[in-house]
C-alpha cells in the first residue's frame, strides 16, 4: 500500500516548489510531512522520532536557503526524512531502508541535495567547515554551509575539534544545534545540563530578544546591514561578561535558544542569519517525536519503533507459537548483570547505547556500576582502561562500526599496556537496514592485528555466556568478543556460566573431503545445511574456530592433516580477516598443496537490506556456503551435478 | 659520561625523600632538576621544552600528594622527565629513549609511579577519571587522581569527551591544565584564544584572588572545611554570571590562572585543592623550555632538539663529505608546495604536526591553503573529506600511529563515500626512539581492509614524488601513501614529477630460485644486499610491489609462475599485512605448492630504539632478510653453509 501525500506535499518535487509557497502555507506542509512520515514508518518501519522533531527546521532550511547550491549537512541522518521527502524522493520513500531502496541516511549517490553521507554521529561540522573553506578558496562567497547537529552528537569529541577550528576561522558556516535532550537514549554529561541551564535562564532569553529586535532594525537599514549587526552584537556582548557562553568561548557567535517548532520565527531567524558572516551557532530547542503524542512521551522506545498501528500506537511484534531464541543483546545484558552480582569488580560501560546494547538492564539494577558516557567512544575505551588499571573488570560494550572511533585507544591505552579490558563488539557483521556506515565489517581485520588482544566470537548464546565468563577470569590480556545484531539459536539459552580455554576451537562435525571453518554466529548456517549436504551426498567437516586470536593450532593441525580442501566463513571483510589468519597459519606451518576458499565480505561497499539479503549478496548465506562446498567437492565435481544458483534453503 | 646530579637531587631516590624537605628547599631542587635535564638531553638527546616547563609543577605534585598511592597521569608524557628523575630513575636517566633503556614516556612496566602509559595526546583525563571512579567503587575515598594536560592536548576531542563525563560526575579528579600555548608547534584554534583571554582578564584575576583568600580562611576553620568551601564558592559564583567559564559550563570547578613557576604558590594551591571534592580544573600558565633561554625563545625548535652544546646552544648535526639523501618529510613538504603552485585546488592539512611533517614549508608560502587544525585527527580527516566533496585536492598528512585516531573517519567519511582524499601517512613502520605508542606498525593491515582505498608506499624519494603526483591525478578514489621517518636514499631527489600506473609494481632485479617482494623503503635493504647475495652465490629476484592495494596481478602472476619460494618484506605487522595480501592472492588464484615466508613486525609490542635496532629485533633488517633468503635457497641448503646468526652488513 503506497501512502498518498497531502495536497501540498504532492506538488513539492523539489525545494524550488516549496520556495514558491507563501510562508503561511508552510504550517500545512509540516502537517502533511508529519502525517506522511507517520504513515510510512507505521507500515514500513524506520527511524521515527528524530525526523518528527525537525520537520519545521527542515522546511525552514529548504525555504530560506538556496539548496542544493547552499549546502546542508544533516548530522547522523536519522533526522533527514523530511529532507528526503522534500528533495525528490517522496514517491520512493516507501522503499526506505529496504534492500535496493532508499538509504535511511543521506547519501551522496542518491541526491545532489545530500551533500555529505552520514550515519555515525558528529561529523557534520567538520564536513561543512571543509565545504565552507573550499567555497572560500573557489571564490564562491555567496554559498551558505549549514550543519544540523543534535545535542547528543555534540558530546562526541569530533564535534568539539571541529568547533575549535571553525571558531578560529572566518568560514561562512552556520551550526544548528538541534537540542532535544536525547541521543537514542537520554543524552548524558555536563553539556546536556549546561544546555538546559541556558535554555531556562532569563538572562539568555533577554539576550535573545534583544538580538532579534536589533537584527530586525538592521534589516531595515539596508546595505550596511553586516556592519551594523556587528556593532549591535558587540554592544550586547559588552553588556555581559566577555566570553559568557561556552560556544562564544569557542569563537562561535551564539544565537538562541529558539523554539524549533515555531515556523514563522525560524524562517525569520534563518533569513537574518544569512546576513551575518563567519562561524555561528543557532540553538534550536525541539521535541523528539513532535506531533505523535506517544513518541513525545517515550522517546527512546519511539526512536525506531518498527511497524505499528498509528492510531493505537501498538507496536507490531511477530507472534510465535514456540519459544524464540533471544537476541544476543539480551544475552549480553542479562549475563553481565548475573555476573556482576557475583563479582563486585565488574563494571559496564556504553557510549550512548544503553537500550541498543541492553546494558540498560544492569544500569537499572546497579546504576553506579553501569555507565553511559554519552556519544564518546574514545573516552569510553580509555575510561575502561583507567578502571582496569585499578583492578576493575570493565566490560566496554561498543558496536563494531563505532569501535572504529576508538581504534587508537584500543591500541594505545589498552593493548600496548596489556590492560585486561573486555570489549563486547555488538552489531558485528552486517548491521542490516542501517547500511554501509553501520556494518561491522572490518573488526576481525583491525582487531586481530593488535598484539596482546584476544579476539573471540560465539556461535550461539551459550558460547557468548561462556566467553563473557572466560573474559572475566582472563586477567592477563585484553579480550574482545564480537557478536551480531539480532537473534541467536537457543530458546533455552540460560545455561550455567562456564569458562572455556582461550584459543581453543570446537569440532562441530567430523566430516570428509572438505572442512568448513567458521567464526561466530554464521557457523549456524553450516549446521542448518547438514540435511541438504547429506541429501546431496556431501559430508563436509565443520569446525567452530571460536578465536580469531590466538588461533587453535591443534585444531588447525588436525584439520589440515585430514583435509586438503578448506573453506573459511566469516561475516567480516575478506582482506585480513580470519580466512587470512588461516592462510598465514597454513604457510607459517609449511602446509602447501592445500586449497583454501575464503567466504566473507568482499572488498566493496555493501549497502543496506536485511542481514540475510546482504549475506546472499556477499556469497556467504546458506546457498553461498553450499555452493562453495559443492564446487570443491570431488563427488559433486565428478557427478557434474548442476546446482541451482538461487535455491533457497 | 654520566651526569652528576646536584646535592639535593642526589639524595632524592623517591618522592618520600622529596617530601622530607622544607618548602624553601624546593627551589633548589627545581634548579638541580633543570640542570640535570639540560645536561642529559644535551649529551644524549630527548625531548626538552615540555619537561623544563613543568619542573615546579612536578616537584609540587610529588611534594603535596602521596604518590604513588595518589595517581598522577601525565598527558602525552613529553613532560614527564622531572617525574621520572624524582621517582627512582635518576641514575638510569641517561639511557632515556635508547634501545633497552628508559622509555621517553611514562610506562606502567617501568615504575609504580607511572600510573598510565602515554604517548599520544589527550588520554589523561579519561584514564584518571576511570581510576577515580574505580577508587570510589573500591571505597578508597582518600585517593587523589590528577591528570596533567597541556593546552595543545586539550584541543583533541577525546579530552572534551572526558570532561563532559567528569563534569557530570562526583569523581575526585583534578585536571591541571598546563597552559604553555604550544603543542610541538604553536597551539591552534579557538580554545587557545579563549585561554589567553581568561589569563589576561582582570575579572578572572579578581576571582582568583578572592577564591584563594576564602580558601585560606576556610583552612583555618578546620573540620567543616569542605562545606564552607562549597558555600564560599557559591557566593562567588553568584557574583558572576552563572556558567561564566567554559570549564564551569562543563561542570568542572575552575581555579586559576596561576603562575606555574611560582613554587610556593603552587604548593599552597595544591594543598588547598586537596580539600575540595569533586571534579575540578586548575589552570597553570607555564613557559615551555623554562630555564633555558634559547628554548624559551624558539619553542618548536627546542621541543626535541637532539644533542647540543648547552653553553652555546649549538645543535649538533652530523657532518658529511658527500651530499646526503633528504628526509622523506622534506620531500613531502617541498613536493606538495611544488604541486600546489601548479594546481590551485591542492590543499594541505596537518593535525598539529607542521614542522614534523614539513607541511610548514607550504604553510609559510601559502597560508590559506595549508592548514594546521590542531591536535584533532578526526576533524582533520572529515574536514579533508568536506574539501574533497567540493572538488579540492586535499592532502591530509597524518603520522601512521596518529591515523588510528581517525580510523572511523577514514572508513565512514572518506572511503564509504569514495571521496578522493589523499592521505600521507608519515612515520610508517618503526618510529624509533618514541617507542611502541608511535610505531606505525598496523596501518597496512588496517588500511588495506577498507574498500575503495588505494594503499601505496614509495621505495625512495622519486617514488614518493611520483605517488604524490599520481594521487593528485587519481580522482576516482581515496589514496594513501605511507612512508617512514627519516632519510631516503637519493641525494639527487628532485626528479621531474611523473605519474605511475595505480596498482602496478616494479621489477627491481630479475633473479632465480627465490623472489623477494618488498613494500616501501625497506626494499632498499634488498638492493644493499645485492653484493652479499652475489658473493654467497645467491641471486634472488627483487620486486617492489608499490601498492598493497590494488595488488599488481600481472606482476604477482609473473613471480608466482617463475618462483616457488617467495619472501615478502614489510615494515608493518605480519597479521593482515601485505604478506597476507600476497597469500590471499596466491590462494584466490589457486597457486599451491608455493612456499611463502613473510617478514615484518611480529605479533608483539616492540619498544623504543633506533629504527635499525628494532628492525633487527623484528627480523627484517639486512641480516634478517639475508637469512630468510639463505634459508630458502637450494644452493645454501645443499651446501650446508653455516650462516653467522648475527653478522652485520
Amino acid at each position: 500500500m503506497l501512502i498518498e501525500p497531502g495536497e501540498l506535499l504532492a506538488k513539492i518535487n523539489a525545494p524550488s516548489d516549496l520556495r514558491k509557497l507563501p510562508l503561511e502555507k508552510l504550517y500545512q506542509v509540516c502537517d502533511e510531512l508529519r502525517e506522511f512520515i507517520i504513515d510510512n514508518v507505521s507500515i514500513y518501519g524506520g527511524h521515527f522520532g528524530a525526523s518528527l522533531g525537525v520537520t519545521e527546521l527542515s522546511v525552514a532550511l529548504h525555504y530560506v536557503y538556496n539548496t542544493p547550491y547552499d549546502r546542508i549537512v544533516w548530522d547522523v541522518g536519522h533526522q533527514a526524512y523530511n529532507h528526503k521527502i522534500l528533495t525528490g524522493r517522496r514517491d520512493n520513500f516507501h522503499t526506505n531502508r529496504q534492500y535496493g531502496g532508499l538509504a535511511g541516511f543521506p547519501k551522496r549517490d542518491e541526491s545532489e541535495y545530500d551533500t555529505f553521507g552520514v550515519g555515525h554521529s558528529s561529523t557534520s561540522i567538520s564536513a561543512a567547515l571543509g565545504m565552507a573553506i573550499a567555497s572560500k578558496e573557489k571564490g564562491e562567497h555567496d554559498r551558505m554551509h549549514i550543519a544540523v547537529i543534535g545535542d547528543g552528537s555534540m558530546t562526541a569529541g569530533m564535534a568539539f575539534e571541529a568547533m575549535n577550528h571553525a571558531g578560529a576561522s572566518d568560514a561562512n558556516i552556520l551550526i544548528i544545534l538541534n537540542d532535544n535532550r536525547m541521543a537514542i537514549d537520554p543524552n548524558q554529561g555536563a553539556l546536556k545540563d549546561y544546555l538546559t541551564d541556558i535554555t531556562t535562564s532569563p538572562m539568555y532569553n533577554k539576550l535573545k530578544d534583544e538580538v532579534w529586535n536589533m537584527l530586525g532594525k538592521v534589516k531595515k537599514i539596508g546595505p550596511h546591514a553586516r556592519q551594523a549587526v556587528a556593532s549591535a552584537e558587540n554592544a550586547l556582548k559588552s553588556a555581559l561578561l566577555e566570553q559568557s557562553n561556552l560556544f562564544e568561548a569557542l569563537g562561535l557567535r551564539y544565537f538562541g535558544p529558539v523554539d524549533g517548532h515555531d515556523m514563522n520565527h525560524l524562517v525569520h531567524v534563518l533569513n537574518d542569519l544569512k546576513n551575518i558572516p563567519g562561524p555561528k551557532i543557532l540553538h534550536a530547542v525541539t521535541v523528539k517525536g513532535k506531533g505523535y503524542a506517544l513518541a513525545e512521551k517515550d522517546q527512546t522506545k519511539w526512536h525506531a519503533p518498527g511497524k505499528f498501528d498509528k492510531l493505537t500506537g501498538e507496536i507490531k511484534k511477530k507472534t510465535f507459537s514456540a519459544p524464540q531464541p533471544p537476541k544476543y543483546q539480551v544475552v549480553f545484558g542479562e549475563t553481565i548483570l548475573e555476573m556482576a552480582k557475583e563479582n563486585e569488580k565488574i563494571m559496564g560501560i556504553t557510549p550512548a547505547m544503553p537500550s541498543g546494547s541492553s546494558l540498560n538492564i544492569m544500569m537499572k539494577a546497579m546504576p553506579d556500576r553501569a555507565i553511559d558516557v554519552g556519544i564518546a567512544e574514545q573516552h569510553a575505551v580509555t575510561f575502561a582502561a583507567g578502571l582496569a588499571a585499578e583492578g576493575m573488570v570493565a566490560f566496554c560494550n561498543i558496536y563494531s562500526s563505532f569501535m572504529q572511533r576508538a581504534y587508537d585507544q584500543v591500541i594505545h591505552d589498552v593493548c600496548i599496556q596489556n590492560l585486561p579490558v573486555i570489549f563486547c563488539l555488538d552489531r558485528a557483521g552486517f548491521a542490516g537496514a542501517d547500511g554501509a556506515t553501520h556494518h561491522g565489517a572490518y573488526d576481525i581485520a583491525f582487531m586481530r592485528c593488535i598484539p596482546n588482544l584476544v579476539v573471540a566470537a560465539p556461535m550461539n548464546e551459550a558460547e557468548l555466556r561462556y566467553m563473557m565468563k572466560t573474559a572475566e577470569q582472563h586477567r592477563t590480556s585484553p579480550f574482545c568478543i564480537r557478536y551480531p545484531r539480532g537473534q541467536g539459536v537457543m530458546p533455552e539459552w540460560r545455561v550455567p556460566l562456564e569458562t572455556i580455554e582461550v584459543g581453543k576451537g570446537r569440532t562441530v562435525h567430523e566430516g570428509e573431503d572438505v572442512a568448513i571453518l567458521t567464526f561466530g554466529h554464521i557457523g549456524n548456517y553450516v549446521v542448518q545445511l547438514r540435511d541438504r549436504f547429506q541429501s546431496e551426498g556431501l559430508n563436509p567437516g565443520h569446525y567452530d574456530l571460536r578465536f580469531a586470536k590466538p588461533l587453535d593450532h591443534d585444531l588447525l593441525k588436525e584439520v589440515f592433516d585430514k583435509y586438503d580442501k578448506i573453506i573459511t566463513v566469516e561475516d567480516g571483510c575478506l582482506q585480513g580477516g580470519i580466512g587470512s589468519a588461516v592462510l598465514e597459519w597454513m604457510m607459517d606451518n609449511q602446509y602447501t598443496n592445500k586449497r583454501v576458499v575464503r567466504l566473507g565480505i568482499p572488498d566493496t561497499i555493501i549497502e543496506h537490506g536485511e542481514q540475510i539479503e546482504l549475506q546472499a549478496e556477499a556469497g556467504f548465506d546458506h546457498e553461498g556456503i553450499f555452493q562453495a562446498v559443492a564446487n570443491l567437492s570431488e563427488k559433486v565435481q565428478n557427478a557434474e551435478v548442476i546446482l541451482e544458483k538461487n535455491k533457497i534453503i
